[in-house]
């Protein structure tokens, strides 16, 4: 059944390749300082920094330069990143670079003006902001965490070993985001699979939970049958523009509240696979790929009409003369050959967890009630074994 | 190719049986002065009205009444509405009914402050507003126009003989939108389907059109797989509040933008539809439905790759071994088997279209250049013969 629910996200977008000639449109809605957040420096060889930098001098703002933000932006980065935003007296933070970048300036604009450590408030207490917010803007140059769009900020602390998602009301979600698609070309092909199955991996926590199938669930199968086709020529052709703009498009809507309107969702792939990333400072998408086929076969008999329906729908499984679970099965099956195609990691062996490190990574994954079982602590066990 | 294009839709939309009791919130970001627009009457029955106006008093406003919106709001009541605006200084117009209502409350919240002729304005000169915008906020009684959630606003001018919808940008959509399927229980079957096929229309104007698929493409098969498959469950229990709820839900995403993104589109059955309307004042859902099939068998052949897809993606047509007009000929005839089910006019005779009419109608037809076929003014006149 189509739950209650409220849904508002005001998010500007521009989508094409002349998106950034918008960017001073957006500018002139905020002050002076700007904090300009981006990662290891390829925007700078790509010249997408420049592209950015130039829009920000024509529009007169004063740039505070904030680099080095992290593929999994710490506690610790975060904390710097307020102090940067306070004593420069910050009118908007503008993110240049993929989820993790996103993920970071949301973070800064929540806890620049928080009175306590804002790693205990928002993420270890799930607190909500009562504080200032600083607004955001988004130039995006990575595809797959939907973070553009969204209210979603993860934060990783190395030293606790927790890495812990928090998702922010409308007030938070970024004011604009500018998508061109040809900014994602350079991104290398690991980056860009994982951030394709990151995207994927969004739609199926939201996909599969729920007794009913609803409108949601309808809008899902075809977000997922185009990141699929999409997906199949970008991996043979990177710089296919049209393959590439689909990904960024449909990567959008995959995480920025829709699909999972009127439904239960679960998000226990992300839940191990953050406890995965915690241990391993793994890439995400990477960390969702290597766990997702153990435990979707392990919930399969307990969700086996959706199973059996994503087999259809969205594999195009011919169910003519098959049991439910041999269809279910045929569908997770053309999915692993799908995932083959991209190269995305399928264990977590290839990123770095060791058979010591299972209980720890097993204590650190929360357990979520929106699936279709709920797992105990032995259940991730056998997962994650299942995955190594 | 997924062109460029900008999207940013702010409404804030409350969903559910309980979606009501979220008006307070919303009434209080807005002055004492509100325009509580309605038409015919059949709120006071079914309690809508009561449960609005009590939200209204609560919330300390003066209500200034503006009953009688007819199904296709006219140039004349638009007038009159601007002139109460004006005169009780009305800081919020809220719409209590269906996408008319809807429609009507957002002409006046741009014609208020307009000093000319809104009608010749916005409607025949297509002008944008610079004048002063008064908000609009709906509570939907009626699903299929969408106009909950955009900025679309269609008026009629008997006079003239002339039916023109504006799409106005986001400033003009409406603020937020009380969505409770249980307020469209006591709509007549008719209207209900009217509705249901206005909602599917939209989708197929955005889908039959353009080279290339892309993500939108995905989304439209979706929304009109959940569409059908709650349709018929709806035409048999129309107290069906998972049927009802998602059609509403599905409604919303059909005509808010969204499917349209990155393509070109075609509008031509609307503005054939539109025409008929002006001639016959009939429901404008019916005035769809009735020219539907004989348009889309006249252009089949020059969007043949598309009428393909459809057939198999929305109706599940097995394409083996037959030709690709074959199978685009069985995609049309289960859509029409469809319609049949649901009871929606097949005719403009039966909308009271005569012989006498056709040149008038042809006339009064726009003729659009973003479908497969750019049709001139003796097609119009062939396609509204086999619409007879």
């Amino acid at each position: 059944m189509l739950g209650n629910f409220s849904y508002c996200n005001p998010t500007k977008l521009y989508f094409g390749k002349d998106a950034v000639e918008y960017l001073p449109k957006e500018l002139k809605k905020y002050g002076k300082n700007v904090l300009l957040c981006y990662g290891g420096g390829s925007i700078k060889k790509n010249g997408v920094y420049d592209a950015v930098v130039e829009k920000l001098k024509i529009s007169g703002k004063n740039i505070i330069e904030d680099p080095g933000v992290m593929p999994n932006p710490t506690a610790k980065k975060l904390n710097e990143g307020c102090k940067l935003a306070r004593e420069n007296n910050v009118d908007l933070i503008l993110a240049v670079g993929g989820g993790s970048t996103c993920d970071y300036a949301k973070a800064v604009s929540v806890s620049a003006y928080c009175d306590c450590d804002p790693w205990k408030k928002y993420y270890l207490e799930m607190q909500e902001p009562d504080n200032r917010i600083i607004p955001v803007g988004c130039v995006l140059t990575m595809v797959g965490t939907g973070s553009e769009m969204n209210g979603g900020s993860v934060i990783t602390n190395h030293e606790q070993k927790l890495k812990i998602g928090h998702v922010f009301g409308e007030e938070v979600m970024p004011k604009f985001a500018i998508l061109n698609p040809e900014y994602t070309f350079t991104v290398p092909k690991k980056q860009m699979t994982a951030g394709i199955y990151d995207a994927f991996n969004h739609i199926c926590e939201q996909y599969f939970s729920g007794d009913d199938d609803n409108t949601s669930d309808y809008i899902s199968e075809g977000l997922m049958k185009s990141l699929i086709e999409s997906s199949r020529k970008a991996v043979v052709d990177p710089q296919d523009y049209e393959a590439r703009s689909n990904i960024m498009w449909s990567a959008t809507w995959a995480l920025n509240t829709l699909v999972a309107k009127g439904k239960s969702t679960d998000w226990e792939v992300h839940m191990i696979g953050q406890a995965v990333g915690a241990y391993t400072d793994a890439t995400h998408g990477m960390t969702l790929s290597a766990v997702s086929l153990p435990y979707y076969r392990f919930i399969m008999d307990s969700g086996l009409h959706k199973f059996k329906r994503f087999a259809v729908n969205v594999w195009n499984i011919d169910p003519e003369g098959k049991t439910d679970r041999e269809v279910a099965d045929e569908g997770l099956l053309a999915m692993e050959s799908w995932m083959k195609e991209l190269g995305v990691t399928l264990n977590i062996t290839d990123l770095g967890v060791t058979e010591d490190m299972l209980e720890g990574i097993a204590d650190a994954t929360f357990l979520c009630d929106g699936g279709y079982k709920v797992l105990t602590r032995e259940d991730v066990i056998t997962i994650l074994k299942e995955s190594m």
